[in-house]
């Protein structure tokens, strides 16, 4: 077996890098289920911009409480959602007891595991709602030409770290107009990969796989 | 920038692999250790056997005390050692408020992290011997030989899960006349490559890094 990876470059060579943005556990909430935990018409309380445009931490925070144990303080992400969505590492699923929690794209949902959350004004029991993050890049239209990548394709980066250097694959490209340039990767793969925020990433293609 | 990596392979072309092992938080504890955390001239109840040949999970477990919090029923691994050893993941560190824990080989714990271990008969501080354990594979010379290995040598290894492929650089080879094959790696690691107990790697060597 080899595999052959080339770095994607811009054209003429340039070097081409892709800041890293750690998740740490987070929900993000609908309308019902903010109104339930947080009152009937209660609005978040932004308290710091993320890298994705119009996308922020919020002040709230709720209690997550599964058949084993509980994850306090988790933040609220905002703004509001269509649909409530509850992101842990497979650390916290085993902590809550939510086994097989799937590594999966934002907003497919269909089959996932459900979860109790707790918030000051209420209690919601969600039937399904609870992923582990697929491990993707936002990237907008004008960057992707340049580099000849496409919407949904799947790439690899290379984290040089010198004790826990590695690559991951099945980095998925999420190319909107709304993106802000960065790569999403959970606290458990930072921590694997020697990743710090702020890090920046190579783009790798593997070229061959045989 | 481009890699090569090559699988090695036992002569003939043969596949060689790796069975994994994941090690969650454990304690490897000295005499005077043992006798200050279970009592004088206690003794180590082992209940499993571990994958190197004369090492066993034992009954006996301890608290981890940091300046930020505690971690329960920590495993405590025999035999006994010359010096009392704490091996954590990075997560793990940041629960106990202990930062800048090194990613170390097993042994090598000068100017490492010191913490508070709480046993049934009393507890120990220590100055020193907090690590997180670097990635590694315990072969025999056999093994080593045949495929062109050497004891210290810095390979790279595969993980192929459909959603969380990866491949791990950095990883130690250690050949004695002890071992049993097997890669070791921690529970945040095994997490980000979609890596079970009892699964196998293939060994690659990166050929070409420019």
């Amino acid at each position: 077996m080899k595999r052959i990876y080339e770095e994607v470059r811009e054209p003429g060579g340039k070097e081409f890098r892709v800041p890293i943005g750690i998740s740490n556990r987070h929900v993000h909430l609908d309308r019902a289920d903010m109104d339930a935990l947080f009152g009937p018409g209660s609005e978040l309380t932004p308290i710091k911009d993320l890298g994705q445009p119009g996308q922020y931490a919020c002040d709230e925070v709720v209690t997550l409480k599964g058949p084993k144990g509980e994850l306090k303080k988790v933040r609220v992400l905002g703004p509001l959602r269509k649909e409530t969505q509850i992101e842990i590492s497979i650390t916290d699923g085993f902590a809550l007891g939510i086994k097989g929690v799937p590594v999966r794209e934002s907003g497919k949902l269909d089959g996932t595991p459900g979860i109790e959350i707790i918030g000051p004004k209420g209690t919601v029991v969600k039937n399904q709602g609870v992923i582990v993050a697929l491990r993707h890049i936002h990237m907008l239209p004008s960057d992707a030409e340049k580099l000849g990548l496409k919407d949904k394709e799947i790439v690899s980066v290379v984290f040089g770290d010198a004790t826990r250097g590695s690559i991951m694959d099945e980095v998925l490209m999420r190319v909107t107009d709304t993106s802000g340039l960065e790569i999403h990767i959970d606290m458990e793969e930072a921590n694997t990969v020697g990743a710090k925020n702020g890090d920046t990433v190579a783009i790798l293609r593997c070229a061959v796989n045989e």
